[in-house]
């Protein structure tokens, strides 16, 4: 081991002895021997969630039945207001106020009631042809996807511009720019404020995708002024394999907001069952169908792990985790085409390089129990959930890069080419 | 008591002892001293459920984390079939090919992709005028919503048409004919085939909802021809509080569907990371979002369990419990004012009155242990769930319900009205 490594090493352990978060690792459920660099695809279970699920299965569900949807009834599941709830949860560590925020269906779903508000409120100013959804190549596929929908039928029109030509792309036309805050595969973040100011001064609303950012970074959307967002529940909120996501509008969008998912559950009356549809008044409006309760509970509970931990904290040591993977790397001499930004400041939770080889180190990097992500077509991505990894975890994930690239065990017949997942 | 009400007891009995599906109650969780009649709303909990939600909480999410997705990750856990392996469970059930059906989103917005589907299908043939979504008053609620959103931007037109005047509105304007199969007040039954026929003689094409007999019902979609069809996985398919839906769709559309929810799960290539979408060429194109994981393996549970127990037998039980309860009934010497059709031939496993003190005499019901349904304005509705209610449970709840109206104890405050759930 040279001088290096080993110093990387000891350095890992001071920093982890340091660390004021390091005893929220325990509040995690992580398998022996794996170094997690996924939990920006699929947060970790935390441990009190198969209590919570005991909990809502068990006794709510099974005892209370139909009256858990009613506080009243049910000694305080309360199952209508969860929703709204989680929401209220979630807010805070987006910049949003309680009432703004409500947990509901997916990002795409909820991608495609913001399209269509923002198409409806131009309409309602008079200003029907502003009908341009602006984003980026290569956002996200399901941002980008929910806008053909619309384009089939002429209402919406896709037009995607490269990240440094946004702000010229903002013309007349566009009704709403759509963009995810810290990109899936980059990391690299949106200044926020300045994009969602440049849209407004278009005469454009602004979307944003909070599905990389939420619970690692911070967000501020009031601060922003922005007008939509939505973002992910399964990945830093730890909410749970495909969990609800959650969906904001500001509250000067409320009264006139239009969207065509107009469910029951968005109802101001939902049970007058009456044959005509009036939204309820406040962010209840966004939800379509019944909420998805289980799935709520799961998310609830790492909601409120995460908001315990605080984003503050958690950016900090994110951070200083990615950081010091670098400094790792750098120790066993690894020379890696780093895509991702390399300031800190820039970036998302992640670090991401580009490889001919991705695929195949990715997974001889899962067989050595580093589980990581492959990006098509050559991006190895590495996730740096900041509430239970430590900063050991950065030096033994770069020794075992190290030892993957420097034997060529990448080349290994198992690790060739497969489909592989988000 | 009565020597009729004592006969109808001792039958009870009887009638229990010879029962084939009594021994399935066991596989189910129900609180002691519950009647319950609102299977129709919230099936109940399986008793194999708490299990599977720990096996996939805690081994494949907690243990097997990102690898779950994948089959070959996971030992199994395949969270990516999930959807579809589900679908393929439903499917028997309805009359459909197991490629037919996957479980995805809700009702409410599978309701949404179907009618934007009909409205495609119409267009694509020449025949953009055929625009109008043909349902009935009362329907529903959130199924009339639905079109509601499009006929905003002048895509749909609404028409509701009282039941008897269905074939006749059925003009060559109508794209859709969108109907709820058993009724959720009064749990009449359309008949299927016939409809649908006469929708396809005029040009249409038919979706049905089938939230009230899935699992109850024997449903033939395949037999009627039916092109479109939805259905809630939380009521008799006992999947749990807001399960996923299901969707159906013909064989003969999936080439040429057409529907504007395209999130990446619906992608023929998720994985591709493209930014055009190209939908999925089987039934997999209506997926939108990432999947609900957790509801998904409750919900399966509850098919698993329904399948099981076999929707021909579930059938004959649900109107023998039916048929006894209204023997009860007049065994107390109560006359009531049945809403639902008196032939159980052509209802679903549930009977409704009609009393100005529904709601009170629900409360009060309650109150015993009796746990019915309000349904606003003035609808009492008890439902059947076959696969766990005794005959006992139908003398012991037609003997509540006559002590609650004789003694007037529905007059007391506690059950003044407020507002129900469904």
């Amino acid at each position: 081991m040279s001088d290096a490594v080993t110093a990387v090493s000891q350095r890992a352990n001071e920093l982890d002895a340091a660390d004021p978060l390091a005893r929220y690792r325990d509040r995690f459920t992580l398998p022996e021997d794996i170094i997690y660099l996924d939990g920006n695809s699929l947060g970790a279970l935390p441990k009190a969630t198969p209590g919570a699920m005991q909990r809502v299965v068990e006794r709510e569900w099974g005892e209370g039945l139909i009256r858990s949807w009613n506080d009243e009834h049910s000694g305080g599941a309360g199952w209508f207001d969860l929703a709204r709830d989680v929401g209220a949860k979630i807010a805070p560590l987006i910049g949003a106020a309680p009432e703004e925020v409500i947990a509901c269906d997916t990002v795409s779903i909820n991608l495609f009631k913001f399209i269509w508000a923002a198409l409806a409120h131009h309409r309602a100013n008079g200003d029907a042809n502003r009908t341009v959804i602006l984003s980026e190549p290569g956002n996200f596929p399901t941002d980008i996807y929910m806008i053909e929908g619309l384009e089939q039928r002429g209402l919406a029109r896709r037009r995607l511009a490269p990240r440094d030509r946004i702000a010229e792309a903002l013309d007349n036309d566009v009704a709403l720019l759509m963009l995810t805050h810290a990109h899936y595969k980059t990391g690299e973040v949106f200044d926020m404020a300045a994009l969602t100011k440049a849209a407004h001064d278009a005469g454009a609303l602004v979307l944003w995708d909070l599905s990389h950012s939420t619970g690692a970074l911070p967000v501020d959307l009031g601060g922003a002024n922005a007008d939509f967002a939505t973002g992910c529940g399964y990945k830093y909120l730890c909410g749970g394999p495909g969990a609800p996501a959650f969906a904001f509008a500001a509250r000067r969008h409320h009264s006139t907001l239009s969207q065509p998912l107009t469910g029951w559950f968005g109802h101001a009356r939902p049970f007058a069952f009456s044959d005509d549809f009036e939204p309820a008044p406040g962010i209840e409006q966004l939800q379509c169908g019944t909420s998805p309760v289980l799935g709520l509970t799961a998310l609830e509970t790492g909601v409120d792990l995460i908001a315990e931990i605080g984003v503050g904290r958690l950016y900090e040591k994110s951070r200083a985790l990615s950081e010091f993977f670098l400094e790792c790397v750098a120790a066993h001499g690894l020379d890696l085409d780093l895509v991702s930004p390399s300031d800190s400041a820039m970036r998302g939770s992640q670090l991401s390089f580009r490889s001919a080889n991705a695929y195949a180190i990715s997974q001889a990097l899962i067989a050595r129990g580093v589980i990581g992500d492959f990006r098509d077509p050559d991006i190895l991505r590495l996730g740096f959930a900041p509430a239970y990894l430590r900063f050991a975890d950065m030096a033994g994930a770069a020794g075992h890069l190290a030892q993957v690239i420097e034997s060529g065990e990448w080349r290994a017949d198992g690790f060739s080419k497969r489909a592989a997942v988000t």
